[in-house]
């Protein structure tokens, strides 16, 4: 049980970073909340739909997606206020997508919380969703102060966010075709993953890197950064989704392997596994009504295969090569604080 | 049976004004369906998510809302090519609310098609809707002439296009809401019909006008004219669910009674009925089950009460109202147009 330990484990070091990043996490979000709070108001009518959109966001989250905006904003010497409504439009296209994929994916529990279409019925968490789509472009072209950053930014600013949605979009499918097919190769894997969650990171780091007037250079730099974490970030999500404490994580543990996920450890298990493994694996995958037992069971077959080890090596292996993205940047709290926030990503409990 | 019978005698005026805006609708259409076919292309992945999200698009639809745009464009003395990527993304906008207005309303047809959630379910819908709403923006975008649209224009009809959608948004949730209500007032309707409806046909306008190079005194005006058109528009549509030919409309006759649509007819219909009216109009409203001769008989108590004819004059002042908007601009090829596409939506078979 090497990678279930490895989660438990945990050196001084490791606690640190998770204190000193958690304290930076909650001063970004407190600013972008604020201004979240104002672009999905609740005081604005229909009084539901409002309710709605706000659901996810008032829960929690971690915020790590404004957070890569405003300190990307930062490392490339800008001014962390002209981030702001970038920062809040990706926390609220991620929210969007997070209403929309719970539908999707039947989820009944997210951040704690009942899922929005289990609160409010399907049709209005699909609108919520939509509105907060729309909201992502009201808090760039409402909020962004067109005197601090000048309109060709804005506009391409606006452009990484449309490209990340429409990566999203298409690696939402992409996911959702995988869960019928037996196995998927790691490159079909990356794809995915690559459009429905680094994308998005990417996106987070360029816009705030643009609005703060960096180089092409450096906007390059602060992405590919912000992508190779991201992708880092969905294989140790996936890990979690098998190991973590179940309280900790706000939702089911084992639900990935219910709804038929793809994952690299369920494509790296399936490769590697004897007959019989393949078969016990294959029993709970995609099997909505497998018991917990099933699942504990399954999960043991993985561990000892290697296939939870094998993720967190190229977890760390992507993480290495995000961080060597930064060395054009040089010494500052802002590039100190990407640092961390790629170490955390493979620390984090939840 | 004043009302349908209205709808099936036809004027040699109104046939005419029906042949001669089929043909500038077709013109408008080839412009803009081209560019839709090349950002949302066929050739895309994932393939089965493009195709869901083109099937609307093929299967035809007016395309009222790119014209609306384009001769808004020319009657402020804009070029229309210049508006073609705001005429697209307008189209654009309208099929991703037809597609999760389906799933919502559980609708089945559509434009003679099965709906995109039963041809392909509903997790592909959802996506394919979400992916024509960012699609949207990369028309605007990608394609728009920045040497001949200034930056600042740009911001603006991005800025409108997004209040549109958040209207939208806000409007299909009041109509959910107003579903659970008996009898909604004659406000309620129109707050939510400019929210659904009328809000997109002003976008349509205003950015047209707006990439053309208008005033703020022409773009208000172009845009009234668009969202009294949109109401009446509306309260047409509302009367040919009613009474249109099933064949010509696409969708199946009486399904608003069925859904349990709160429109202009169903509300004053209730306002004036004696109790066993009352009664029987209730007992079919909101009833998935109710029969076709229910149904029939229900639309002959609303016909018989007279509230197709009160729509049908609330439709014909607020057409009025619309044109009287358009007095500013000079006589002009472009202004013809818009005056016969607000006739058009009155005369209109489907």
């Amino acid at each position: 049980m090497a990678g279930s330990k490895r989660l438990q484990t945990r050196g001084v070091c490791e606690e640190k970073v998770l204190t000193s990043l958690a304290e930076k996490f909650e001063e970004a979000s407190r600013k972008v909340d604020a201004l979240i709070d104002k672009i999905v108001s609740a005081d604005r009518e229909p009084k539901l739909l409002y309710e709605a959109s706000r659901h996810l966001i008032e829960a929690g989250g971690k915020r790590l997606r404004p957070f890569l905006t405003l300190k990307s904003c930062e490392v490339v010497g800008g001014h962390v206020g002209n981030a702001l409504p970038v920062a809040a439009a990706v926390e609220l296209l991620h929210t969007f997508t997070l209403i929309h994929d719970d539908i999707m994916d039947r989820d009944r529990q997210r951040r704690g919380r009942q899922t929005v279409h289990v609160k409010w019925g399907v049709p209005i968490a699909i609108t919520a969703g939509d509105l907060l789509f729309a909201k992502v472009y009201e808090s760039i072209l409402h909020y962004t102060d067109l005197e601090q950053v000048p309109p060709h930014r804005l506009l391409k600013a606006l452009d990484i966010i449309t490209n990340a949605a429409i990566a999203i979009c298409e690696g939402q499918a992409n996911d959702m075709m995988f869960e019928e097919k037996e196995t998927i190769s790691e490159e079909e894997y990356f794809k995915m993953i690559g459009g429905k969650t680094a994308s998005l990171l990417k996106a987070a780091a360029q816009t705030g890197a643009i609005v703060g007037g960096g180089t092409n250079l450096q906007v390059k730099h602060v992405g590919d950064f912000a992508f190779y974490s991201g992708l880092a970030f969905q294989i140790v999500d996936d890990i979690l989704g098998l190991t973590a404490d179940e309280k900790a994580l706000g939702k089911t543990v084992g639900s990935d392997i219910r709804e038929g996920k793809r994952t690299l450890i369920i494509s790296n298990a399936l490769s590697t596994a004897d007959r019989e493994q393949r078969n016990l694996i294959l029993s709970a995958l995609g099997n909505r009504k497998a018991s917990t037992d099933q699942i504990r069971r399954v999960t043991g077959i993985i561990v000892e295969l290697g296939s939870i080890d094998y993720a967190f090596k190229k977890a760390k292996t992507l993480g290495e090569e995000a961080k060597q993205q930064l060395s054009i940047f040089p010494e500052s709290p802002a590039k100190t604080s990407l640092l961390e926030f790629n170490d955390y990503l493979r620390v984090r409990r939840h």
